[in-house]
């Protein structure tokens, strides 16, 4: 039986948008013995959760607490338990994301308008302003890390915008999140998701959201409680609204489960609520200003390296996320071919890109764990190698040179 | 900062019917580093995975994968794919989780009929068969092992008749998977829905399901690619039948990832499907049949001593779950007092239940790794003393004679 034998995986450098090489004291708490969901125990690992959760955000939201489901599920969450059928959702679209958005809101039945711009750009705030208010949506939902282009977006100015207008908005911060300022509070915005596995370096699985009593009224209005549970207090306050159509998405009845009433819902993910705890607190334990200069330090030395081999970055670099760097794939090389010798011989693992965009570019991140001198290191001494081998025309032997001048460089070196 | 301290969790004896002690060789695999979603290694695991989950679930079913959430999710995925408004769903009744199923298929518009028995029995097939005849449902859903009440229903005679009729037969097998038989194929289940924290001993946050061409012709119906990675072959295929409405939940989309394309849907939860494959591993390992005789066999301990101490068992015998056993909490002892006593002084923890049952009964468990002899009299023993300790009138240190009697009595003793 080729299934039976036991687990064995190679030990890779993941160079990727995520999922990325998870912090080995997140992985060691995973090995932590299980206890029950109402376990006093564990009640108070969900409200540390909470705690750092609203920390990591830096948000005061009542609410904030884990998705038990990959990042997407997160934005479903969100969208499933705010959106009601015939709603206005305005969505600008700068790369693939923005779609995912497109996709899920529709699907719950909203109305949606989009705007999109040339990947590798951002929008500017006024331009989303001005379709604002032309669309007068109930909600505008962005992305703002869009990992398929490596741009990131600036939110404040729109946040403050949709504050003044009364619309609620949404922003994707799953890429982002522990590995860039995102301001939930001073932003104005008013849900925000984050994903585990890119900055945090907490495997796939869960995902952090916020939200502010904006979002919490309309949820509110739309509870319902499951008839095996409900108490006839529940069932007399039954609201008009129409229910959330999701079950498992439905935003009130977690509210229920993360709250001291701690109604039954799902069987909390015990040990991914573990792994997520630890690497929050590993997050605010080094500091969120110093981790977002530690990714901001690990680029420079990224990028200096890409450019003295002669390489080319791809898009608009005022809008450049920092913990995601696209580079463009020489002419006459295949991106494919160097993708799987760098994975073959190197154990090295890197992005390739979605429509427009593949087979034109690669996809480097520097995130959380990943996001270490050697790694950075020895992804450009391995793409500068499998690129002669390849018969690219590049400068031989300067990218690591590159990269240590930035590293020797550092003033606070022994710190990063 | 009360929230940074490092995760310090107690160790417990978990007996409940849900979640379950891990198993160790679960434990230790999730501390395995991960790789890349997209990484043969990882795609390997994949396939590794559902070729074992199809010997768990005892089908030949080419869909036997996991969706990235709890048991929940596992089934509004399938609900939700299957289900489209108007569907008539017949679902029978016999505890909590036969209304979460209602519940779920409300949500998606079915038009749902609802036949109840008594909590602590189960239907005879031929009512539930009657019934089929008169509202001619699409769907039959039903819940194979109801944990809130400790029964486990037959389910051949039902299989057979949905076949027969052309209906669908969807069962909930969350708390039976990997404990109990679940014939998916000789029973003509056509899609089933197993749970990792009961007797698979993985920790919650993952579903496995299996499905047949049956529900997947539904599914494929139903397909829809997403804007931004759809060919245009993609989009000319759309056919006019109306979408799934969760993103997350569609396992038209779920099957693209989980099949050779691989086309990019979430980003799989790597830790946590080292887990279940390490769970599914270790039950094939023990063999299905040796494992659901080691349950049976702490089962009658447990039983046993109940019994020995003077206490009632809760329900008809005839169909209790060989994986939980429900005790009737005497006159004049306070069920929730005895259970955080057990807690605060032993580290064991046992079960309430739900709705009608609250308060009138204890559930505990014998699932998985949690399923071992030193349990079983832990908790017997606890048990006694916290109930003396009550003031109950029981039989005094006849409890654990009894299932001492039980185990030095069984035939192939050193192989359980």
């Amino acid at each position: 039986m080729s299934g039976r034998k036991e687990l064995c995986t190679p030990l890779r450098t993941i160079m990727t948008p995520g999922p990325v090489e998870v912090d080995p004291r997140v992985l060691r708490v995973m090995s932590t013995p299980v206890v029950g969901q109402f376990d006093p125990a564990f009640t108070d690992i969900m409200n540390e959760t909470m705690e750092m959760l609203r920390e990591l955000f830096q948000t005061k939201n009542r609410w904030a607490y884990p998705i038990d489901g990959t990042s997407r599920a997160g934005i479903e969450a969100v969208l499933a338990s705010v959106i009601e059928p015939g709603d206005d959702v305005l969505i600008p679209i700068y790369g693939r994301f923005g779609f995912l958005l497109t996709e899920i809101a529709e699907r719950y039945e909203a109305n949606v308008h989009t705007i999109e711009c040339e990947w590798g750009t951002v929008f500017d705030p006024d331009e989303i302003i001005r379709e604002m208010k032309k669309v007068k949506p109930k909600i505008v939902a962005m992305v703002h890390g869009e990992t398929s282009t490596g741009r990131i977006h600036p939110l404040k100015a729109i946040g403050e915008a949709c504050r003044a207008r009364d619309v609620l908005f949404i922003v994707d911060a799953v890429a982002t999140i522990g590995g860039c300022e995102v301001k939930v509070d001073e932003w104005n915005i008013d849900a925000a998701i984050g994903g585990t596995q890119k900055c945090l370096s907490v495997p796939s699985g869960m995902a952090p959201i916020t939200y502010n009593e904006r979002v919490a009224d309309i949820i509110a209005a739309r509870k319902k409680v499951e008839r095996g549970i409900a108490t006839q207090a529940d069932k007399a306050k039954l609201s008009g609204n129409r229910p959330i159509t999701s079950n498992y998405f439905d935003l009130s009845q977690l509210e229920d489960y993360w709250s001291e009433r701690r109604l039954n819902h799902h069987t909390e993910a015990t040990t991914m609520l573990y792994a997520l705890r630890e690497g929050v607190r590993l997050v605010l334990d080094e500091g969120l200003k110093a981790r977002f200069e530690r990714h901001q330090h690990h680029e420079a030395a990224l990028i200096a390296g890409i450019k003295a081999m002669g390489l080319k970055l791809f898009g608009d670099e005022s809008c450049k996320m920092p913990v995601v760097t696209c580079v463009q794939i020489p002419d006459g090389v295949d991106g494919e071919s160097v993708r799987h010798m760098l994975l073959a011989q190197f154990g090295i693992e890197i992005a390739s890109s979605f429509g427009p965009l593949a087979g034109k570019i690669w996809r480097i991140g520097t995130m959380g764990y990943s996001c270490r001198r050697e790694n950075v290191l020895f992804v450009l001494a391995g793409l500068e190698a499998v690129l002669l081998r390849h018969g690219a025309v590049i400068e031989a032997g300067k990218a690591l040179q590159a990269a240590l001048d930035v590293y020797e460089n550092a003033k606070s070196q022994t710190a990063i």
